[in-house]
Formats: C-alpha cells, structure tokens, sequence
C-alpha cells in the first residue's frame, strides 16, 4: 500500500488537531502517510521529503503550522504538487496562521483552509485525488450526503425542543 | 475544446483581476471559461452552474468574490469538484473576502489563495489538474523554472546598481 | 397558530445562544419556528425554505451561523422579507462572521446585529413586525420600560455599596 | 405625501454616500425625508426628531454614521421604530464605526447593514415597510429581477472577451 | 462632603472593574459619586445627569462602557466638564468599546484611557481636579512615589531568584 | 504672557495636523507653546521639559505622536500635569499609535484622543483648564453652541437638496 | 564573573516568560543580569541603567514588556547597544505591546521577537554575542543540532501512532 | 574589500525601500552586498546563500519580504547568523509581512523592525557588528547625536511659525 497524501505537520504538538485528517483518510481507505517535520528546524528534511514526494507516488500534501507558518509556504516552493496549508491557532487567534499561509507571493499558491480546519484539509485532498477517479468522487458525494443527514436529523431533535410559542 | 478549468467571478467588476488567470491558462494551453454569476443576485444560475459543471467535464473551478464573499462557499456546497477561492479586495484591504470565504464550516472546504491572488489561483488549478497527468506537470515545473530565471535575472541587474561600499 | 417568525441557525450546536430569541418570542406571545438548516451541508433545504417563507405568512427572518456565515446572505438572496443575521462567535472572537454576514454586497442587506445577539435580533424581529401593529409596539415601549426598571433598580442596590468617600 | 422612512445623517459630508438610497426610494416612489442630524452636537434635535418619528408616520429610519458613530444607537435608545444603522468610512477603513453601530448591548437593537451600504440600507427599508404589503414587495421582487438582468448582461459582454483558450 | 468626581458606569457588571477607581479616590480622600445609568436604556436619566453634573460641582466624569460604549460620548455632548471614557473588554478583547469610545467626531472629545483601565482613569481625574491645586498634586506625587518603590522592592525581590550564570 | 497649555508633537512633520490645536487656542485666546521633541532622539530635553513644566505654570500638555507612540506616556510618566495624547496616523491606519499611546500600566494614564485628533485634543485640553473657571467654560460652551449651529445650518441647506419622493 | 546580557521586564509579573531566557543562559554558560524597572514608574533607574550598560560590558540588552510597552524602544534610545525587544502578551491578545516595540521611528530600532518569545530573544542575544566568537558561534550550532534531534525523535513517536490506512 | 552585512530582498521591487539601508552604509563607510533572492522561487540559491554567508565573513543578514514573508524566517533556519527582518507593506498594510516574520517558533528568532523600516535595520545590523568594535560604536554614537541635532533644528525652525497666542 503507496500513500497518496502526505500529511506534514511543524510539530508534533499539532497532532490533536491534525488527527481528524488521519480518521477522515482511514473512513474513506485513502493510504496516507503522516509526518512532523519543521520548515525551521530541519529544512534539509523538509527539503527531502518536498523534492522526492512526486516520484515517491504522493498526489497532494496537506502541510499545517502556527505562528509565523512557513511549513505550507516552502514545501510548495519545491514541489509541483498541490500543497494544502492548515494555519494552526497557537497564537493570535491563529490569524498570524493564516496570513503567514494564504498570502503567498505570485508563482506558489498555497491551497488554504480555515484555522484548525484539518478535516476540510483531508476532504479537499480527496477532491483533488478523484478529479480523475469517478469511484472517488462518489464516495465524497456520499460522505457529505452523510453531513447533510446529520444536520437533518439535529433539526428532527431540534423540533423536540419545546417552546410555549414554537410552532414547529 | 472542452474546458477542464473555470472561471467565476462575482461581478464583471473582478475581471481586471481575474484576467491574469485567463492570461495564464492562454499561455498553459489548457481550455477554460470564464463567467459572471452572483451567489446573491442569480442564486439560480449558480446553482445550475454549480451542479453540473463535473458532467459538463470540469476539473476544476476557480471562484472569486470580494465583501462578505459566499460565492466559493456556495459552488463549494453544490458540487464535489475542489473549489479554488480567490478573496478580492473591494473593501476592508480584503480581509472580509479571505475570512468569508477561508473559514468555511467542517466538511465544505474552498482552497483559497491570496488577496486579489487570481495567478497563484490558475496555478492552483493546473497543479491539481495535472495530478494524473506527467506532461503538465512537466509544463509546470518549467514555468516555475521561468520564474527562476527571471528572479535571477532581476538580481543580475541588481548587480549593476552602484553604492560606494556595496562589494558585489 | 401560524409562526409569523422564522429562526434559523446554521447549526444545533447554535442554540445555546439562539434560545434567547426562543424565549423572548414566548414572552412577547409571538408564535415563531426554530429550525438548523446549513448553506453549505443542506442547501437544497435552505432553497426551499427561503423560496416558501413568505407564503407561509412568515414576515422576518433570524438566521445565526458562525466563522464563515453564509446562511443569513444566502436566504436574502432567496426571499423578499427582510433577514435579521446572528454574527455567532465561534471562532475569531466571531469577527468572521460578523464582517461575512454584514458586508453584503448591493442589492441583497442582511440586518445584522452583534456577535452572538440572540436577543437584540428578537426584539429587532419584533419591531419590524409592529411597524403596521400599534398594540404591538405597545408591549415593545413597555418591554424596553422594563429593561429601564431593571437597570435603575441596579442602580438603587450599587446606592448600597458602601465606600468612605462615596457621597450617594 | 407623507414621508414613512426617515434618513439621518451624522454630517451633511456624508450626503454623497447617503444619496444611494435617497436615489432609490425615488426609484420605488416611497416618500422619504432627510436630515443632517449630530448625536453629539445636537442631541436635543436628535432627541426631538427620534420621540417624535413614530406619531409623524415614520416607519423606518436610516441613520449613518462615521467613527464613534453613535447616532444609530443613540435614536434607536428613543423609539420603537426599527433603526437601520449605515457605518460611514471616514477613518480605519469604517471598522470603528461598523463596531461602534453593530455591537448594541442587549435591548437596543440597530439593524446594521455594510461599511457605506446607503443603497442596502434602503433596501431593507423598503423590505421591513412591506411585510405587510403585497404591492410593494412585489416592487422589491421586480428591483431584484432588475439586478439579476444586470449581470445576466455583464456576463454575456463578458463572453464576448476573447482569449485563445477561452472556451465559452 | 459633596463630590468632586462622578464615576458612571452602562451596567453594574462593570463594577469589579470600576471599584478600582473608587478605591483608588477612598485612599486619596477624595469625595465622589457612582452610578449606573445606560446610554441606550435609562437616556433620560443620563441626560438629566449630565446637564446637571456642572452645576452640582462636580469638576470630571469618568464613565465606563462596553460593545458599542456610547455612554462616555453622549455625556460629553451635554456638559463642558471633561469626561474620562474607560472601555470595558466584555466582548472582542475590548477594542470595540475602545474605538466606540475614543474615535469622537471633531467637537466633543472624550478623554480615553486604556481597556479596562479604571484606575488609571481615577488618577487621571485626580491630575485634572489638581491643576490648580498644589496640595493635591502633591499627593499625587507621593502616590507615584509609592508605585515606584513597590517595582523597586518587586527588583530586589527579584535578586533573590538564583540562576547559576546570574550575576546579580 | 504666559504659556498655560504646552503642544509637544514627535516630529515637525506631525504640524499639519497639529496646528488645528494652535487654531483653537488662537480662537479661544489661550497662550500657549509648541514644540517638536522626540522620546527617542532628544531624551533629555524631553525629561528637562517634563519635570519643569508645572513649574513653568503649564496646566495640560498635548503630546503628539505616530508609529510605536511613545512621547505622550515618557512624558506622563515625568510629570504630575494631566498629559493628553494624540495618535498620528504615520502607519497602519494611526493603530500602532493608538495602542501604544492609550494602552498605558496601571498609575501612568495618557487622556487619548482619536486618530489626528488634534482638535479635540486643545478642546479637552480647555475643558481641563477651565474646571475651575467660569468664564472660559462659558466660552466652551459658546464654542459648542457654535458647532451646533453649523450642523443646523447645514442641515437647512440639506433641505434645498431635491429628491422627487423627498417631502422635506 | 561579569554580565554581557542584561535582562530587563517592565514588571516582575513578566518572570514567569522571562525565565525561559534565563535558564537558556545558564544552558549556554552566559553570565547575565536580570531586573525589572519601569519605564513609566522608575524612569530614572532606566535612564541611568542604559547609560551605563555599555561601559559595564554588557554587550546586548533585553528588554521585556506588555501593553503600551515602552521599556524597550525607550532603553534603546539611550544606549548604541543593541536592544532586543519581547512584547508580553497581557491585553489584547499581545498585539498592543508587538505594535509598541516593533513600530520604532527611523533612527532607534529595537529587534522585536515574537509575542511572549523570551527564549528566541536568548538565543538571539547569544547569536548577536557570538558575530566575533567562533566557539560561541559553534555552541549555537550545537544548541539547534538539538532542537532538530528532538523534532526528529518526536517524528519518530509519531511513526508509532496506528492508523489503518497510514503507511508509514 | 570584504563585506560584513548582506542585505536580501525578496524581489527588486523591494529596493526603493532597502535603498535606505544602503545608503546608511554607504554614509558609515560599511562594506555590504545587496542581492535580490526569493524563498519561494529561488529556494536553492536562498540555501547556499544561508549556508556559506557566515564563511565568507558576512556577520549580520538584513533580509525583507512582503506579504507571506517566509525569506527572513529560512535564512535564519540556515546559519547561526543574527538575521534583521524587515516586514515590507505590500498588502494589508504590511501587517502580514509584520506577522509572517515576527512571530517566530521557539528555536529560530528573526530581529524583526518596523514595516518597511530598512533603514532601522542598518542601525541595528550596525550595532550588533560594533559590539565589539569601540570606534565602530563611536561612529554610531554620533550618527544618532546628528538625528539629535536634525530634531532640534526642527524645533528652532517651529519656533519661528507664528501663532497670536503663541508664545514661544
């Protein structure tokens, strides 16, 4: 089994939020491989892993950090894989994060998602894969069939909740 | 020609914008289209569009809207291709675009890019079209490469400016 | 009984804050309905139940959501009534989704009220309604003369706080 | 003829934005006044005008505001009538008075619509007084059929540019 | 005794941080007042308030608010006595009620101290009240005194903390 | 004649926003001094001009400064005079000089204005001085009964304007 | 043993940050003084404090404070020493104090780390220490060979966390 | 000649602003070298700069960027090295390029200055190589006696506008 995403993250201190990435890939049966490395502390790493991640078979890399967030940024600017950015919330509410990720320079996007957002990463790497996989897509269109039933069903207990005046 | 990338923008407004996306896809030789619909105004048409643009062989849809920006969110809610999100400055130097359209809710991600980032958005795009596809990819790397050249080429000039103790 | 009132919020997990309006709504007797349907997650339902609100006979709107908050946009987009947007405080500080449901762009205004401002949306609800209901606006003059009492009778209880040079 | 909304401004400086929705009631035929009224350096005025709205006929009232901007608040403290609060850019980008409008303590509620939004403002005028009116929220759909035509048009000027890929 | 100082405060949950203020006048002997009164909710109360405050010998008001913090600016548009703002945090870290408070149009300035800055709006009044008052200001002077002397000790306390390459 | 109000601004650059504050003690004929000084360049004539100024018979000082606006609070930390502040939009929209004038410890307070408030400065200023002067606060007050006419004035001109729905 | 680093915090609240600093220099061997003065309660224990740093050999100064955090800036007004500057987080998420140091006008700068960065500022004093000092410069070296040692290991404990589909 | 600082801009259109920093060494008779390299597109160039910079007798790197300003960051991660930062405005008032390069994780600091303060960054990149060098200080220690005089100047020049209540 070849992973096809590589999740990367500057600090295993990020693990709590990221795993909700790994749990995504493992309900969808996406190979996935998941790693800490810093954009900082061990740049030949980084470098490594960015320039091989093609050739090894990743399709798409969701790379996440705090602070002033670099990790998404220079892994992007070795690679021609898309790369997901996840700003962390470790410091100003986390918008350090985000614009340290989204506010990339013309030549190297950065494919953002929201603050702590590592589920959206996850998904949005799905989307990515199966732009050329019918079989793939129709697992996402039944897993957000699947959000769509949850929230349906919250509004069935909502109609529980009962008011003097409520009328549904 | 069928397109595989396309292009929305919330206004015709945004098309000084989002034209260097256009220019850049001309340059790739990768088919687009490109269209003004409004999520607030042709909530129908976006729907439409939303809805079968994977049947009609898109890849791929790069969306921008400025303000209290739904567009990318609203395509993203309607259709399982990954939605690129390109927040435009109209007001507020663009930071009510990027958090309407970056913080979107678990399970609905938009990729976004910069501010006013429409370049970095068809780079996006072509990196995620050519996952599964060598030749682009390779079209990629030497665009990357051109931007290279170009920095080098800048810094060779730099080279020319004359201060008294400047050594190179 | 018809609801004349319609809450909605982009999530259950809203209704913590959302209850507020709930129970002004009993307190004023304003027969109202409360429902979590999500822009992004079930838009088809948002559809319906905008395009029908006004032959129900619903005059406003409440619609609450958080970070990213399209909800209360989208079903303007839908509907002629006017639609009261809940700023809700889920990440932030909530200034996401203030400045995203706000900062409409022409065309289609969201009344917003502050961030997590249940009750003000309620009360704001109430006012529109009695616009054309002189009895009404009777119970709002004297609801807002109470919150007035209350406040005064603060007021008498700080006149009990005891300082040494305090001279009330 | 009887005006039944009522535009307030904090300075007469802010006229050129607030003409937007003078422009449109006189578009939809609704009879209107407008006033330059300060919170701070006419508060009697302010007084006056805001106990006596209501048993004059008004319906709704407008009022704009730019930096501390306390005029919305300030009326809607003094009468039943629904208060649309327009936050006017005249110092960091509007932000201090879209803060100083939005954020009304519990109980007085100002319906805020975006930074300079005169013409949204109007609008949700124009929703609010009819709730109770068939004909006029007939108008109010014809406007917004209006707007949709717009870009309906804009899209198609917009498909006769030309690039070499283009395909639509 | 009749007081010299006014402390008005929107709500008496802004007391815990108001008391500060009045402690600090108990410990300088100076006599004061301290209400709660609400700009939106009891406005005639305030404006009674503070068209009277002059004639009743009060010298400075200070008076402290929260969110959209109106009260401090509409006071001032009733009195020529100097009127000292503190924004209370009780939502957005405080920077609404600080913009709310500090951004007065040209005309009516309201003298603004820090966020939740009770005590530094009580010395502030003392500094005013003392202007021409050479025995105040003394006290003033020794009160300082006092707050350097305490880092002074807080210093030498902290000679006592042992670090091995800590030579102090 | 002897100078009761002194305006210290960081830099000449800051007089053309300053001077509106020389205007004003013109038009009200109070004698007052100004200088540029520097916290960060001249700090000895800063501390030299902050520990003579009561001396010197000044009753309020008017610190002007942009950037990390440090002036008005090295001052108010030297002297027992009432120190107004005024942040000087250089950078970031005045932001940075608002935080860093207003924001002060406990026991040094700054009395802040608005962003290039200058004029309010010199009216609050006036307003200190005259505590205990009956006559110059009924100069204020002619002062403000002037800027109220003005609004008036403008509103009656306001009313010259023609809207075709307009009925005032 | 003579101090080459003096450590100064506005307030002995700071130490709990501060400490990080400290125990980096006993790490490393770096003799150096810590002390907490006000630059607005004990001015003139700073002034002489960063008049005479130079001239007992301190060769870097470290200067720690919150809010309108002066400390920095003004030490570095009164030495040609280096200044390094550490905003404490203790209001508004610890943007006032970062824009308070960092914001310095053209001629005094203060090399600002990150919010609440007491260790960076260490590390960076010992790098400025080292410019002329190859074993310090080696002892540095060593000191991030660390740092990536201990993100490697902690890589290789998240190697051991199982998910099904993780491949690596 | 051997240069001792090496200024790196993230591009050429960076230069009106590094000029500053130039020309300041120019004027103190230091040798320097200017390059123009990116971290994004010239990743490699960046390494074997960072990594060869201390051995070819660099001893302070002054680096700036805009935006997602990674450059500073990298460099740092690369060499033992002191790194200057310089945020500059491109976007967003520079407030992202301020984040991007501030806030770095523990292990890496970047001596941040203002936005676009390049010529703050010279004086420090200056001090720093004059810690050790007491002629080197001296020169410093007179550059800034001549901002002295600059401001003082300034002041003498203001002394000559003439206000009729001024008087100085």
């Amino acid at each position: 089994m070849k992973p096809v995403v590589s999740i990367i993250m500057g600090s295993t201190s990020d693990l709590p939020i990221m795993e909700k990435a790994a749990k995504f890939f493992d309900e969808m049966e996406i190979p996935f491989e998941i790693n800490a490395l810093s954009a900082h502390r061990t740049p030949e790493a980084v470098e490594q892993f960015a320039k091989n991640a093609r050739d090894r078979g990743i399709k798409v890399i969701i790379a996440a950090a705090g602070m002033a967030a670099h990790l998404p940024g220079v892994i992007a600017s070795m690679t021609p894989l898309p790369v997901i950015g996840v700003p962390i919330n470790s410091s100003l509410e986390g918008i350090d994060a985000l614009l340290a990720i989204v506010q990339m320079p013309p030549g190297i996007p950065v494919a953002t998602v929201g603050i702590n957002g590592a589920l959206n990463a996850a998904i949005l790497a799905l989307q990515i894969i199966s732009t050329n996989d019918e079989q793939l897509q129709q697992k996402l269109v039944s897993y957000k069939e699947g959000l769509k039933n949850k929230i349906t069903k919250a509004n069935e207990e909502l109609a529980a909740v009962k008011y003097k005046f409520k009328t549904n």
